[in-house]
C-alpha cells in the first residue's frame, strides 16, 4: 500500500469551484481497481486549505490514477486555482494492516 | 464527522519504540464506538516522521477518545520521544459521505 497526503491550498473565492472538481474526482477514483481510499477533507480553521488521503495497493495503481480522464479533468480545474504550489507526501500504511478495513 | 491530520517527528533512535505504542493505540482506538479510522503511516522519505489520520463521528467523540487507557498510554510513551513538538490539524470531511464507506 501507499498512502499519499496531498496539501493544497486554494485561491480566495475558488473554494466552492474546487470543492465541485475535488468531489467529481473522489467519485470516480474510488471506483478505481487498485484505490482504497480518497478522502477529500477542508481544514476547520480555513476554508481555503484542504487535505487529500489518498491510499493505493501499489505505486502502479498511482501511476494508471495518473492517466484516467476524471484526474486530468481535475488537473485542468485545479491547476489554475492553486493559492500556493500544492504538494503530496508519501507514506508507508502501518496500520490498519487487516484487510478488511480496506474494503469496499 | 471530524478528520484529524497528525504530523509527528520522532527523536533519533526511539522510531521502533514509537510504533509498538502507536500500534497498541491504534488496535484499542478502532474499537471505539465514535471512531471510523485511526491510520498510521510512515513517512517514506523519512523514517521518524509519522502522520495520524484519525476520524470521529462527533467532537464528543474525541473527547472521549482523549480519556481512554490506551491514549494516555500512548502520550506517556510517545510524549518523551517527540524530535519536535507534534500538532494536529483539524478537517470537515468532504467525501466519502456515503455511511458504508466508514463502516467497519
Amino acid at each position: 500500500m501507499i498512502a499519499a497526503i496531498v496539501h493544497i491550498h486554494v485561491k480566495d473565492g475558488f473554494t466552492d469551484q474546487f470543492i465541485e472538481a475535488s468531489i467529481d474526482n473522489h467519485l470516480h477514483s474510488v471506483q478505481e481497481d487498485g484505490n482504497l481510499r480518497f478522502d477529500i477533507l477542508q481544514h476547520k480553521d480555513n476554508p481555503s486549505k484542504f487535505t487529500f488521503y489518498e491510499v493505493y495497493r501499489s505505486e502502479e495503481d498511482v501511476q494508471k490514477h495518473r492517466e484516467t480522464d476524471h484526474y486530468k479533468r481535475w488537473r485542468a480545474a485545479a491547476d489554475p486555482i492553486m493559492a500556493t504550489p500544492r504538494f503530496g507526501v508519501a507514506h508507508d500504511v502501518l496500520a490498519p494492516r487487516d484487510a478488511a478495513l480496506w474494503k469496499k
